[in-house]
């Protein structure tokens, strides 16, 4: 099955000094595509409506990335985001970060990371089964 | 003529301990409207290109916003960027951001406010002349 | 009086890529110092405790700054906080930011800016009176 | 030998929608740590200068981190950092994140994370030995 993809330009005030996207911002990345995910899928209410509603949420319990290219300003951002492991009480995310091709630059894999989310009852915060609707929006994005 | 409008969801991390969008993240927001412009009128190389190749930067001279209403996670952001004034050797860039109406809530005004940038040579940081092909960017924009 | 000042260093990601401050991180800066006004003055759990437990904010309704010279990673920026205007339901706080003096670089005023605070009781989100000990707070600091 | 130490406080915006300081911050409060020991250790300017001066820079290739315990607004975070590996050509920082006990909450693990650095050389975008004074600067937080 094809990932879910998300792609952005880099915004100006992602680089650092460095002139390359600041590390910590590919977490980020990251995360603005698990937020698209819900937002493309079920609407821009859908994961708000989880959290504050069902009191339903997902904190990163584990995070990791190799980083292999820099992005720079001007780059368009490609983030392709799969389930590597849809279990009872986590679920690890997997993101693919690539800059994308275009009449300067080939494309080139920049990142490749996963975070492990608990699924958690918010209002005792405490591990609770991965409700059905989640499964049903995360099923064919399974490896 | 209408204003450039650019729109995007309000995401996890823009909002404060308060649960709103941090009043810094709209001058963030202004820039991204900025950006997209660039981008959407000239392609995503062309801001990158000004600043690197040609060594021509727009440096923020001044800039002020008054706050209506606030914007929380779920919202859709619409930025209205127009030109209050093209001058010889400064821009005054013009931003409404307001909250996009959805199933949920309706369109409200959030933010009005305002940039100045000086033209400036990058290489000696001096003030330079609003180039003609910035002026033909903007020429439609100016109220 | 003398005003409350904080000072700090820029950090790797403060600025973009031009390699200077983000124009939008100087109302962070000034966000900072309010911050540890309170901190430095009522303790750590000081300003979240009104936030938490009396339900009490701060929401700005206007914001503007002039910027008079560039940041640079490795500056130490200070942070200077008065009152311009201690309201019945508002408060107008001025900043002056400047970089502090180091063996490379001389002292210089960067940004001058003011940040208008209604006062909100953040159950019903209405407009309250300036409670006491928010005067006794910021009263050796009024203009 | 003990590891270098930097606290500072959550900010007002370091928390997301759930209330909690945003996981992708953690990284950059590591980043914190590792620019506040060149400053503490050898002055502000020092790391700028070996980036800019010298040309040489640490990029990130490979992060990783365990969060054991949220991070609140008004809480004060404890970075500690050591050198889990001082190679040839790359170095892999190791830190702990604290959440300091104060008169409210007892101290914490809340996050246990490493970021493997490569040396390079910035002209060239090569790697390059470790240098002598960083070994130096680096030599008693070895584990």
């Amino acid at each position: 099955m094809p990932p879910f993809v998300y792609a952005f330009p880099v915004r100006f005030a992602d680089v650092d000094h460095a002139g390359i996207v600041y590390y910590p911002r590919f977490f980020h990345f990251f995360h603005a595509a698990f937020e698209e995910l819900w937002r493309a899928r079920l609407g821009s209410r859908a994961y708000v409506s989880l959290l504050d509603d069902d009191r339903v949420g997902f904190p990163a319990v584990a995070a990791s990335c190799a980083f292999t290219a820099p992005l720079r300003f001007g780059d368009t951002v490609e983030v392709a985001l799969t389930v590597a492991k849809l279990g009872g009480k986590s679920i690890v995310f997997r993101y693919a970060v690539d800059r994308a091709a275009d009449a300067k630059v080939a494309r080139v894999a920049c990142a490749r990371g996963e975070v492990t989310c608990a699924v958690v009852d918010l209002v005792r915060f405490t591990a609770i089964a991965v409700p059905e609707r989640i499964h049903a929006l995360l099923a064919d994005l399974v490896e």
